[in-house]
């Protein structure tokens, strides 16, 4: 729903005169200030967003700050295809997920799932193409620079232990695939839309069934009534409205998978001979000061996660990366896929500088200076290219 | 500001007609239910909240479930006097704070706050008289249960490198007071209404001046455009709009803190002789399930905090107390100032049953079964009376 119509859908709404009086009113005005975000996403801080697309918003680079965790109202959304109507959110626990690949398969509703465990997992998630922007080649899809991620906490029952509930793995599971329950239009082929995404079996024991992010109720437009979330892998494979998961033995045909989110070459088609967008690598970024500065002493402050593995520890440079500085991690440690933010204390004489940070996570990986290109322009971790100029006066 | 007035401001600003069409319209409709909240707390979720009067609201205990963190928009809220008006957030870098009881006093503004240090800390923030309700002599002031406490992650500069650039603590200190910037009405003698506290000066290596709660700029409601935090403290102790950091050599001789908030027998008045309500015990709670449940496996889910220590562990009764099974914790350790929500599995036949759970801290304090009495009903810690009745059917 573009700003438009959002905004004459409040006018149908307040009938003619009274919407004629809402515009001429402070009311009025407040709708039309948080009509810049999508209907589906009013609840976003529109100071925090930059709203590309109806599906497509990314995170203010400032609006990280040195957040340990990004609320549901500052995170980047990136719908593949139209949720379903949010009527399934009226009773949560009655969303059904069939269960499939496991001894004793069956459909158990979110309400059983809650009898079945709980546990908490505090991850980076992030679009599988977060960084295009910083491509030479200029791939198509969303220009998104840092912001198509954020840190947040999920609650949910862990796969494993419904698995376990289950009769265990059937024999020859190699996958875990998990469906969405966004509806397909009528006279479109399934495997053409479909979001579905297979991740390999290895995930089983970090995958959270998540019906709570940041402690509450996820929102529609992040996938409530229940996420199939995987710690450490792109945003595409942590599935939304998920209402199956099956323990396969072979990668799922849905295009979402076997041609998008590949890792192949600039120039190149996707196709299951590439690397599918699964694990995330070593990333940071300076979230501030971003443009200008006081000379004397400065915060420089960012975000680093290790993806796959624990983030262990981050130089920052004030001069493009010819010399390099440790900086300190802020907070708590939330765990081995969350992000850490960190802080280099620094004295800043007045002039320009170009400021970059580089991380290295748990086993020894650093993030490279430039990125390799692929075509569509995914997984970008390199540390040149998202460096901040800053003047200091 | 009630609820009526609040609908009523927002009718005066649609204007007349305009008004009217409002209150016939789905516009009209909103703002009607978001105005159960008071306006100046129109950002929390109604459903998670207790409106006790305009100045206290509680958490709903069911709306804290299995959460690390709470949100500002599900945290209680207990203010001692009418916050400073919204226009001090217009500017929050200019927010300034006088710092005395150091080698070089002097005021120092938000913005230059922040080139100073930054840290993150995540703690339980509980007012004084949480879990009051519980007292069996019936203590004045509002009747929380469980609600009055949440747990959040500030940022902000330690108070110990402000005080260090400040030359260090001047000799003979012996408490950090901190001064709210709260508005005096005319007329009233100050020292009768200020919110000004002395806590003893060991604090004065955790406390934080923080801008940030959860990542985001503290609102008015909590405290911004900054707030000095003391982890392992109640809530009164966490002075909002601080405006004036003073190391002294005695407490305030504010009434907040010579008389009220004071540990004093049933039936007598507060005074200087009975100790200072400071650092907060171990404490726990059930959040989950509360009324009824499924019979078969039942996730029993709570919250646990050592206060001033870190919380060590946790046990659950299903019998009232009779016997008990260690609980187990969920997600990642946010260190020792906050909470960690638990979760025993357990299968419960038809029946009904009394729950209720038992922490033990770091330095090997056990929640008492019942709560000592004092005059005004702080600092519950008591494990029974917190109990859920639960039937299984």
């Amino acid at each position: 729903m573009t700003e438009t119509i959002n905004l004459q859908r409040r006018l149908v709404l307040a009938g003619g005169a009274g919407g004629a009086a809402l515009l001429a009113s402070g009311v009025g005005l407040r709708a039309q200030e948080a009509s810049a975000l999508p209907d589906y996403v009013s609840f976003k801080n529109p100071d925090a967003m930059i709203v590309h697309s109806n599906n497509t918003l990314e995170t203010e680079r400032s609006a990280f700050g040195a957040s340990s965790l990004t609320s549901e109202e500052r995170l980047y959304i990136r719908n593949n295809v139209s949720p379903p109507d949010e009527s399934v959110l009226d009773d949560r626990d009655a969303w059904e997920v069939s269960f499939e690949g496991v001894a004793e398969p069956r459909a158990i509703t979110v309400g059983e799932l809650k009898t079945m465990g709980v546990e908490t997992v505090a991850m980076v998630l992030q679009c599988s193409g977060n960084g295009r922007a910083y491509f030479e080649h200029q791939p198509s899809g969303t220009s998104w620079q840092v912001g198509a991620a954020g840190c947040v906490m999920w609650t949910g029952v862990p796969l494993r232990a419904v698995v376990d509930a289950l009769g265990g793995v059937a024999e020859g599971a190699q996958f875990v695939t998990g469906t969405g329950g966004e509806p397909i239009p009528d006279g479109i082929e399934p495997r053409d839309v479909i979001v579905e995404r297979s991740v390999p079996l290895d995930a089983l024991d970090t995958i959270l069934l998540a019906w709570d992010i940041n402690g509450e109720p996820i929102s529609l437009a992040h996938g409530g009534p229940l996420r199939m979330v995987v710690p450490g892998y792109t945003g595409v494979n942590n599935v939304k409205y998920v209402n199956r998961v099956a323990l396969t033995e072979t990668e799922t045909d849905a295009l979402i998978q076997s041609e998008r989110y590949r890792i192949h070459p600039v120039g190149t088609d996707g196709s299951p001979d590439y690397p599918s967008v699964w694990q995330m690598s070593v990333k940071s970024w300076i979230t501030g000061p971003l443009e200008s500065a006081v000379a004397g002493t400065n915060q420089i402050i960012g975000v680093a996660f290790g993806g796959i593995n624990a983030v262990e520890s981050v130089e920052v440079s004030v001069d493009g990366g010819e010399t390099w500085e440790a900086a300190e991690f802020i907070g708590p440690d939330l765990g081995r896929h969350a992000w850490r933010p960190f802080v280099l204390a620094r004295e800043l004489e007045a002039g320009n500088y170009t400021i970059v940070s580089r991380a290295t996570d748990s086993e020894g990986n650093q993030q490279p200076e430039e990125m390799e290109p692929n075509d569509p322009g995914y997984n970008h971790n390199g540390w040149r290219a998202p460096g901040v100029e800053l003047t200091v006066g």
